[in-house]
């Protein structure tokens, strides 16, 4: 059985910085615990919590010590009451988010109506929208919802940084009829882009595609869609204990992605699971 | 035979403004001229001549006196050249083209990168781009030549107003995927829109369709090819003693729209002359 692996599978640029931030703040500091989990995956949050890393949901909860920031950010209310509380961050907000962050302060600074496109509950989402001081950003998931949006005078749109070009473009089209002066970040990260492009390509040649990655990490779900909408035998799993020798009978060609959180750990262990299985 | 008149026929607010403005500075000044004509109705410019404007293409040929600045606008260097030259000036330009001069000039002392949909001789188009200082505006007429400009930090988008919104977001889309912002200011005039829209759903409704207007006038122009995709029967004249009776044959309703610098007078006299066609 011969196995593509994609070149861009796992860890983007956001999450290897603060994968590593996370790790050598462990060793450095005690007490230490991150607000949310750094990243979507599970199994590098249950290492760094063998290395004393707490995963603490509310500020209100942390009494002292170091407070890691993770990649998707955190809310400018949150990071005011880590400073409140004389506590230590080390903030390991991914670089492009952060840049978000920035372009909703700036439009909303400068009387744009913000519109985000994304997706409501995610904490990166919920952490940009609350930089917008004294406004409220309208965040939509699609074209349709934001076909529902008001007639404004400017409007700011940004996206979440894992959104599809397509989708992006689209809600894009609709603000522009919305309003005489559009003004459009396009944050989407070119990582998730060009893994969401592989994969599309890998797909198409593949007799099954595995997808890896946290089932509450957004980019690794979206690269599932992606995938099954071109090879319907698409699998995405966590960790290679969940892949069943079954789904590879008659199976020629495998492909490997992962999401950008995905540890090469994980990659690792799924390679060497679907080598043994003879085809 | 039914006529059905479109309620947006004729003169738009900038060439009503611009038609009045030239009329009353004519009655007050002499010598008059206005730097390219007026508007694109040769009608019109030919009763501003029986007043005594002249219709001059160039600032240096003009020795003295009132210049009229037509609806169209003209460039940043004409309007040096008229103040260098003594020369006093009536701004009809047409104050939606203002804006977009505007527009150009803050883009531009912004860093934008300017693209402007539209039609690169138009003396709308000369106009607006002379006020992009020491940068070059890029004029493209549609999704296709957007596609050949090169990738850019920040493009700032507008238009020529007479343009259409379907061509104009199409250009949007494009430079989505040229810049990683891009600023768009919707400067299509309402005017336009109204009427091509109106021009559409009466097309669909008759046997004929006339569009009254300059050949020269662009928006004319267009309000012909729209109405030709509907309903081949269409029909461009500039004024009524070019319409053939023999058009009219088996004709039970018709159409009649007109361009924005279109004057009623012209319209008054199709309507009298289809009126008597016995059918």
């Amino acid at each position: 059985m011969k196995i593509i692996l994609a070149d861009s599978a796992g860890f983007c640029f956001g999450v290897k910085r603060a994968t590593q931030l996370a790790f050598k703040a462990a060793e450095d500091n005690c007490p230490i615990c991150s607000l949310g989990p750094i990243i979507h995956s599970p199994q590098v949050v249950e290492r760094l919590e063998e290395k004393g890393v707490r995963v603490v949901e509310r500020v209100e909860d942390i009494e002292r010590g170091t407070v890691i920031i993770r990649s998707h950010g955190i809310t400018s209310g949150e990071l005011a009451d880590i400073h409140a509380r004389n506590l230590i961050p080390v903030d390991a907000t991914c670089p492009f988010v952060k840049k978000v962050q920035d372009y909703v302060t700036l439009l909303c600074a400068e009387g744009y109506a913000v519109v985000l496109v994304g997706e409501k509950d995610h904490p990166e989402v919920q952490g940009i929208i609350s930089y917008a001081d004294q406004a409220e950003v309208a965040v939509v998931a699609d074209s349709e919802e934001a076909q529902r949006l008001p007639s404004q005078s400017k409007i700011g749109l940004v996206a979440q940084t894992t959104q599809s070009f397509e989708n992006f473009h689209q809600v894009a089209d609709v603000c522009l009829r919305k309003a005489k002066e559009v003004r459009v970040f396009n944050t989407i990260c070119d990582a998730t882009s060009v893994r969401q492009d592989e994969a599309r390509e890998i797909a198409q040649q593949v007799d099954l595609m595995l997808i890896l990655g946290g089932f509450n990490s957004a980019n690794t779900t979206r690269l599932a869609q992606i995938c099954r909408e071109l090879q319907p035998r698409t699998y995405h799993v966590e960790v290679a204990s969940q892949i069943k020798p079954e789904w590879f009978v008659g199976v020629k060609v495998v492909g490997v992605t992962a999401g950008a959180s995905t540890p090469r750990w994980i990659i690792d262990e799924v390679l060497r699971l679907v080598g043994s299985f003879e085809n």
